[in-house]
């Protein structure tokens, strides 16, 4: 991977338009240089995943803490099959071991039998170092055929997606390592807590409100818009959409704001809730958002980092949608539908505090954090609920095959959230892009931007 | 909303044409014999549900044959509740019975403590000579307060609330009861057959399709706009949405056609199902629509006249979203979103099978079928599936209080349904109608209309 | 209730003393007219049945309020089905209703598919009226056929079971009526309170314990062994065990004395249970027996009679075998295996609270109290749980075919009772009656009688 | 008890008679030196766990394949706080890690909240080596404290009872591991297959039976009775029991004997089982016991050593309380009481083919096996359910705090297995030893000898 243009050029936010770089500049001579372009970012993101692997130790890896979450060594051994199974076994290359296509196929079902979802945490075998081997086998036999160049235009596509799953299953391996730990009473940390923790009590000023008027507006990306930058087939077709006029929040739901939900009884009232949201509120015994809590009167998070006081001044982070939801109507206010927030972020350069940064958890706003059109946060700290549902877009079709499984067999019962978190990949994340699961869940680092009628 | 023929007016079922006279010819006087009208058509309403119940004994009333389902008995006490919770006591009238406070509300949150839901079944008494005692009560105190007049526009409101409330469980009374009769080996009829049985092997041809341009349109219905007919807060506020050209089939999925899909392995083939459609299936088992059951090779379906052979040419009901939209896959095609079909039908007279039409089952599409723009089926027969998660309109805001509780904090995890269906009033249902289920609900009277994009 | 002889009956007729009491002249003469006397018999149990339904309403005996309970209708049904399938069709009587074969066997596999058991409370049809003429028809085949006499051996033996049998489920009939009306926020009565109620706060003494020798010793009645009563196969055979000298409390555990349980925190101490009793209570969280309720500080009981004040001094009933084998921990005492029970009231008489004498609910003991040996409270009041896993004796072999299901199939995961209770027909019950139900079960009037070792 | 002979002195597996170490030649002088010996029990014991765990990863060691199991690190550690626990804690040793009282207590109330049951498998952390830490601290702090002497009696029975319990979790860790092996489709093996092969078709002859007189006999053992080898304190109180005459198979029921009770639909016919039997199977969907395997007509079996055909003639392994019962029940035997089996057992020497043999698997019977009074396989290879209940003996009373809940409190719903298995130290076990499952489970060494009446 090259050096890139990063937009905002200071320290210490080093996040940047990895997009523009990972596909080129446009139209230039890009078919020739594909194959090196994909070479280059196929050896960074594979390493990535090692990396984010290394704190942990083999037993740390191979425990699965719900039937949600997937271990370690399975995210390492699933994402290696993914390039085995779509890129060389077409290719006519050995596979490492028969037996993985059925081990680490995670849900595609024109691929044949699978290992049950709730029975990843039972393969102690293959072992961690065998799935090290696995991995460099496929490393090394991808990046000879990437090496070699000359792929089809559908190759470089499946190499484009699997960079992007591998992606999506880096920033899983932290949520679920964060959720195993949160298990465990000895609360370890996935890694040693940053040198300087922000001043205690900084707070943010009261949120203002960024006024869209609206109208008749495109929203989504079509993969065959000519672009060369990847887009998941769910992010299109482009479309036009009448949008009312709405207000944004500038900036997201902290922890001081969301304490005071708890304090004014926000899980204890059912009128502020959903019918589903109260039922599972209830059901679940939630009193405050997932990793928070009270020890003799003082709330604690956990983290990545491990334990902590809770800091009041940054973004709340795993909520639920119903939570998301009850705390909206609190306020009097509503979530944003993601048309909205699309329309509010087209214009917007992917800067924010995400995996990039480093910091692996959500920021307190500062003075110097940057802003589009007066909106801050857009990208990365959390997910943002929004008020849709996950449903195709007009004119959506799933590709024929194994791969059209991607996206489109999940567009029901889940809600959709945008922008990113702290631990996704500054690469991976755009205005179009749509998170989505199902709204009891909140393992992940998911938060709330709140949003208004204009009345 | 615009008034409506009347498909048929004969006994023995006469509950007709309730919305034209509920809300008269249009703005001539409206205001000034709203009294009367409203008298009138509280005692239809009211009279009507006792008559739905009139062929069920005391057991069949009294048994809940799922969480889901509510007995007879409880339906009709709870109508009666609303009357006595929204209108009567505020207007100071002494409750039948305080206990029913609690016996016979459904789910307002604000009002305090309810049985629970699952139990319904368990209440043997108050018996059912109570409950109508109970009915009576009410119905004479709202009869009086209807006849002396003067009712304020809020309370004449929850007048028109009511008997839509009433309606929407007379409905459920019907669908409930076919559930408890299911689960029956002896296999119940609700009422005899009808006298006479379509031809056998009447089919009706194949489906072709109407093209509509799309573009910016208006939907939805705001109970502000003036309009004297009464809609759901769900219904509103009208708003614009684009629409991209689309195709709509011109009639329903037939039985016919749903057992081609159970013979090309529907039901086997995950590659057409949506995940949790698949889960479901495979969880549940299902291999065909609820009801039908085969015996030596012969499909049988069930129906409020009992069980019978299955009849190929009227339209599939009591399908799941999950399996229409599985069919819609396997057919090619798509189901249509819910804006999509009120634009399609909003134009359209309210006219089809429906309650009022006696059949009380889904019936053959015949030559002499009413038809708008070429779409027969618009209304009636069975509720159609929609693309579309139920969610808030752009603006929607629920009332305060209890009444706000009807429809806004069910708006996650449900899809929408359109159209009314053969247990539905007439006077119920309209183009702006949202009705709504989980996607894994087959108990009403739910089917299928294809949709397509124009490519 | 009067006491009463128990005739040592002679060979060959099995069938008893106290039902020969109960309904016969004496002993004149009955060896020649055994068929008569089960004529008798017949009737007066059957009637019995139907004037135990009498006070229900068609709604009370159609609801089945629990998986382990069935609806009063159903038990009218079933113990036809027994006459019907076990007696009449080998006798070839055309059965009353073909499709009952399935709707009303229990749980007789040799009997082929049945209708599921929590689903026992879907069948509103046939109705109450179609089955009281399934009785009445039924009814009317046995009698002709006892009447004719002529009866077989074999024969004779099946009506005497089926009299037990129907015996028990009159039993059920009561306790299954009674949960159901707990369920039911009215809580109503099956009968009108009775009309003296026992002065409050009489207590009965403190508990005195008889000592018993033990040694080798016999228990259990081989149905082979020449007499002429009828028993359960798992009555027997008749078998020595050895006893060490053993002391067993002279009455039953009082309410006034479960209340001094729980207010020294028996319900909250998990060193007084069994690990499985413990999980119990925790997970249904248990703090008193079933049908207890506290208002405002004073502890109200429910019975047929519907609510009332907790008797004090009356035993305590509608307990589990955990709760009261955690009381018997709780007063450093133990429960009785059932040996040492039938041991000690092998030579008493049948005399005690049991439903002939009407009180139906468990009765203060009074100075006037029967006892034999020094023991009160023997048989009726409450079903007494003993230490003893339900298993078959030495030798025991269930019968071949449909009668053997009876009972042998149940022999593990269940406790013996011992003794009757209030509701059990005093015909029905002998010193070596083992009853049985799991650990867990409360809804039986079920007691506790404690025991102690000689040290 | 008597002095026992080993089978097996060996080498590779190197735990022997640690039994006739542990308590000595009979009575010189044991007193005095029980110090020493205890020291040298104490280093075997703990130096036999290790040695069990070291063929596993430290991802096998960590995960946990269903509730009933822990993982082989929760063993190491669990053994370990009981020492410290028991022995340290009194005796004013450090804790290790004060966390570690919350983590490793297994299910003593007395000794306060502990780690769910469930949630074993979670803890990635301590890791390892930092177990063998803690063992390595607390063998250290249990030495000096055993080298020192002058312990009291109390605390060498606790000794006594930590070196039982510790053998206990080594059989378990195995049976766990073997769970866990077998839930992985790559079906990995604990330790290489043995060297050679029993001839394949090898066949022992038809069973015999074994006549016993039966009469007033004692069974059990009382921890007072002056005797100086450790029992556990539910194999007394030594008492009297009559039994009536029995016979016993000379031998366990054999896999080629299991095949022919599948081949009969035995698994398919409800009569031949007990009705909580019949719902587990049909729930389970059990055809086979645990761990067979039949892929393309051949059966094959799973053990310690892998995959591998199923070896005929050897004992049947991993079958339930209700397999055994249903197949006693189908060769017309039945299975004997515990009594029955100790009665028979308790003259016979301690010989089979026990952990020490080094096997690890149930073995065919051979004309060299060992046998006393003609009965063969009394101790080792499979244990042996029997018909009876779990139940305290009489008088047995649980001891005062937290050791009193080692057995006492599991005294319902479990079945009593007897004879030790291929997996259990063969210094473990005893005739009067009280093995206990619930009647559903599988997953240890358990297996079937048939007994009958004498008729």
């Amino acid at each position: 991977m090259k050096p890139r243009r990063v937009i905002k050029a200071d320290p210490p936010m080093r996040l940047i338009d990895v997009e523009a770089e990972r596909f080129g500049n446009g139209d230039d001579g890009l078919e020739g240089r594909a194959g090196d372009q994909l070479f280059d970012q196929f050896r960074r993101v594979r390493a990535a995943t090692l990396e984010l692997a290394a704190p942990l130790s083999p037993e740390d890896q191979v425990v699965q803490s719900m039937p949600d979450a997937s271990p370690a060594k399975w995210h390492l051994a699933h994402t290696t099959w993914f390039w085995e199974t779509f890129i060389l076994a077409p290719a006519g290359v050995q596979p490492f071991d028969p037996a993985y296509a059925f081990l680490f196929n995670s849900y595609y079902e024109a691929l044949g039998e699978r290992h049950p979802r709730p029975q990843r945490g039972l393969l102690t075998r293959p072992d961690l170092n065998e799935v090290r081997r696995y991995r460099a086998y496929v490393d090394d036999q991808m990046q000879r055929l990437l090496h070699q160049g000359g792929l089809d235009r559908a190759t470089r596509d499946l190499v484009a997606l699997g960079l992007a799953h591998e992606e999506q299953h880096q920033e899983l391996l932290l949520t679920d390592v964060l959720h195993l730990f949160a298990q465990n009473p000895l609360k370890p940390a996935y890694r040693p807590a940053p040198r300087t923790t922000p001043a205690a009590g900084t707070s943010c000023g009261p949120t203002t409100y960024v006024e869209f008027p609206g109208g008749l507006v495109e929203v989504g990306v079509s993969a065959s818009d000519g672009g060369s930058a990847f887009v998941f087939d769910n992010e299109g077709p482009r479309h036009k959409v009448y949008l009312e006029p709405f207000r944004l929040a500038d900036r997201l739901v902290t922890n001081a704001e969301w304490l005071a939900f708890i304090e004014d009884g926000g899980y204890a009232r059912p009128e502020l809730w959903l019918s589903d949201g109260w039922a599972c509120v209830s059901a679940q015994g939630w009193s405050s958002p997932l990793y928070w809590d009270q020890r003799e009167g003082a709330w604690r998070g956990f983290g990545l980092a491990g334990p902590g006081p809770l800091e009041l001044s940054a973004p709340v982070a795993h909520v639920s949608f119903y939570e998301a939801d009850a705390f909206a109507r609190w306020s009097g206010r509503r979530l944003p539908t993601e048309m909205e927030w699309e329309h509010a972020a087209s214009q917007a350069p992917v800067v924010g505090n995400l995996r990039d940064s480093g910091a692996l958890r959500p920021l307190p706003l500062t003075p110097s954090s940057p802003a589009s059109k007066g909106l801050h946060q857009m990208f990365g700290d959390v997910w943002e609920w929004t008020a849709s549902p996950y449903a195709p877009y007009p004119g959506f079709r799933a590709a024929p095959g194994a791969v059209g499984e991607y996206n489109g067999k999940f567009m029901v019962n889940q809600m959709i959230l945008r922008g990113g978190s702290c631990v996704t990949p500054s690469a991976h994340i755009r205005a179009s892009y749509r998170n989505f699961f199902q709204p009891h869940q909140r393992w992940q680092f998911s938060g709330v931007r709140l949003a208004d009628d204009v009345r």
